[in-house]
């Protein structure tokens, strides 16, 4: 069975003390067993106390972020790639050191909506790049998860195949995919042939739904994704992601467009959305053994 | 927001006290607030303790039956017509001193696999002994839920349309659908529509899953579902109902034809059944609230 | 790409030279490439004469049947299991002078609406006996097609799972499994993983609705059906099979319960539903390219 | 029945006399009856010729378009409101020398990725200006149909019921509402529940994947779809739009992020397409017809 997860920014987009503080004690509260923070900066959070606090709480933490245009490791520009490098090392030593594993999110380019389509150039500058950092996070335990997003928020990566084509020419064996169920339902020709075809390179999955929203009040067919994490026989995280104007971070909720308020209550949201998954994932491994066993009463 | 009940068969096949109590407090224990009996025998039967014991529990009830090959209020047998009749009107009798408004089932002919074709006679014998019954139980406060059945349990009543065609003919007010998914899965062209079409005529429904199992483990659309009683406001109850060979009425489980050993933990499979409809339900609220509403933050 | 045949019950039920050469000459004009029989009786049917016809118009042919419970191979009563297999010998004797390759339907024992759970004696019978018919039909180079059907119309094979159970105790390669998505809907926990999961075994594929009238106007989700023949890359015959009371066989209509007139029009049903099925595998071998492609513009 | 379009950028993005014969015949040879244009420039198209040859073609038309920055008429800078409004008043004219009556497209605010939300004051400029507009097209005998696009191309009509508030707020009589459903499987809560809400003021409809591609090859439930038209009595156009990099209009490619080349041979996607909707109607015709009616054969 997964486990579950919850992105912070349904708790709080800031990363004051007592802000973490809530976004941790109610992801624990609430029976979730990791928290996704977006990048956090070493020099304004206490990275020791944080961990310590995830440590306590047994809480699993993963760190996801979108590479700035002016970090984009796919430039022309070399000091903006080697920005993006840096960036993304230091993104590397803040999951370490928060006792995490991954990393993940648009790592392969910057983030938001671009006005030229992709060159050859552009990835392998941005696959060269990833690969050494790749390198060193191996070193530090650390994966890298490129999350593939919708053709608004990027152009280099908006399916998991392309995912799949990219991470071979990287060689690295710690370049994994990181899914995301609001972008597949606008990318990809079947979310659960997706989840299947790139089974053996998914490091990280987020359930977030068509309007971003409430689970189940929207497009997708979740029990078709839940049918095919149980087909590939997934055990790690799958993280919980919702966004509404109720919660804002400046920068993330003008790149993703949220222009309205789908809910208030991110108790009342978080709640039903571990009920749904965890019932959702509960329905489909049952579903599963039921389509392999003879039951004959013989 | 619909109240939820579950069928006794789910708990025992038997109608000993001891049975009968223990069915009772699983349905309390596990939340759910109504209980439907298949008909119990006054003889056999402390009616007035059962009745009290309900409203103890504050549990609301429900009978069920499906009328005998030699009860058939169909048939071109006067006696065995007069026989459906007495059974059906004891049936009433039972409900109102159980302190229930609703007997459901198949009421308008015999249960079980038939070998001919319905006819026009027999249909109209079984409206007119039906409407009769249907005086009496107004009466006695009770509504007569006239189950729509597959193909191999009955000739008559199919499809929610033929319910509603014999309703209009039987000219009684409080002769009601009983709608059951299973059979729908199987006989509706719709099942969403069928709801929606019948929505003014319906009494009670249950909840069974395509293969009588675990709800989400097999091939209904229960969100579909969901969205359409959402749709028809209805505040009534949805009852959960399942079989597995672990449980067996001798008759009621030939009739059925369940062969298969679907469950064997009884509590297990109820407590998923009253989260899946719970979240079901509250799910397609939300989404329907979120079509009607424009969300501007202006 | 799937060849599509169609059931000569839309057509007829009769098996006059007449009626069988109107079968014929529609399954051709409409397109099919293979059309099924009920078993027919080579007393009262020119053998010769209809192979020679299929030859002239290309058609595959595929004999289906279900065994009579005086021929049920199962029975502890060894006159009617040996009844049974002479059944069967001549059915394989039948699709081998015809041309065809495939015997289908029920064939592991009585079909129709049992009275009693089936008993491991019954399955070692049943078993043993086909074991013996299997040989002589591999000589033949006929295969035998085990149709799974609902609980209604059988007490043995009612899930895939259980059919590759009979298979395995037979140790025979040329029995195989015939999958009916009306039956499936009923029993299977999910009719696309059923079909990934009994991909190797199976040997021929009825398509009908689940009301068994015109294809998606039911409650069959065809698309992941579709989805799940293209993913095990399913290149035999799926064939159209539906009943309505405007064509009916005594003995089939009665026991497959049909009681409703679903269709008056033979000619714009099966031209629907070979459009339907045709268009419908189409488009999921296009999704299923596009799921494995990365469609890299570089 | 609804009739079929289809938009023109699936044939070319030129707008030479060359190109727009190839898109007309094409589109007549395929059965669409309706073509639909992006907006075209009179002084580049000789307009009295094309009208001339819609005719003869017996093809209806439609002009669809997305304001530009420099034209949008939410904007707090009079001089682009009044650019938008004459852009509007020109596009109007266009339709009617065409001898079509809908406008259609994102015609409220500017077409593209906003970087910011919408103010009440922002959407108050737009609903005067274009009540302005509406009144000048009617006497013109045109609807202005809004289309509802996706959080990423637009900030204000994201949804169906937006855009209910908006024409209410115009309280004019000829402006509608343009669905497209690849937008609405990104923002609404549930496209069927949401074409049955806005039934009454739905004046065009856009039928697309949600990847832009072949019908049926992505996430969309298109046989909802055909069932919420079929049950609102729809009987106007539905045109299909689909998007490659085999064919890129500079703008408009951009504004939509196409990335892919999700097809080559547009005949052979747009035959597709023909039979995909014109099949998914008859369908869901067939299936609504089956609830409604009894099928008693008394």
């Amino acid at each position: 069975m997964s486990k579950i997860g919850v992105h912070s920014f349904v708790w709080s987009a800031g990363s004051s003390k007592d802000e973490l503080e809530n976004a941790l004690s109610k992801t624990y509260d609430l029976g979730y067993k990791l928290i996704e923070f977006s990048y956090l900066d070493p020099k304004q959070v206490d990275v020791k106390w944080l961990s310590g606090r995830l440590k306590e709480l047994d809480l699993d933490v993963a760190i996801s972020m979108g590479l700035p245009s002016e970090g984009d490791i796919s430039s022309s520009d070399t000091s903006v790639v080697n920005n993006g490098r840096d960036i993304l090392d230091k993104a590397v030593a803040l999951v370490r050191d928060l006792g995490g594993t991954k990393l993940a999110g648009i790592l392969s380019s910057a983030h938001g909506k671009q006005e030229q389509a992709l060159t050859k150039k552009a990835w392998d500058t941005s696959v060269s790049t990833l690969s050494k950092v790749a390198d060193r996070a191996k070193s530090a335990g650390v994966t890298l998860n490129l999350e593939i997003v919708n053709r608004f928020e990027s152009n280099m990566l908006n399916t998991a195949s392309q995912g799949l084509a990219y991470i071979e020419d990287t060689g690295a064996s710690n370049v994994l995919l990181h899914l995301d169920t609001f972008h597949m339902n606008i990318e990809e020709a079947d979310v659960g042939l997706a989840i299947r075809h790139a089974a053996d390179k998914i490091g990280y999955v987020h359930i977030g739904e068509s309007h971003r929203g409430y689970l189940g009040t929207g497009n997708i067919n979740f029990a078709g994704i839940f049918d095919a994490l149980v087909a590939i026989d997934w055990k790690d995280y799958v993280t919980f992601e919702s966004f509404s104007t109720t919660i804002v971070d400046k920068d993330l909720s003008l790149k993703t467009a949220i222009w309205r308020n789908l809910w208030d209550d991110n108790v009342a949201l978080a709640r039903h959305a571990r009920n749904f998954i965890e019932l959702g994932m509960e329905t489909a491994a049952i579903k599963a053994a039921l389509v392999e066993k003879a039951h004959l009463a013989l």
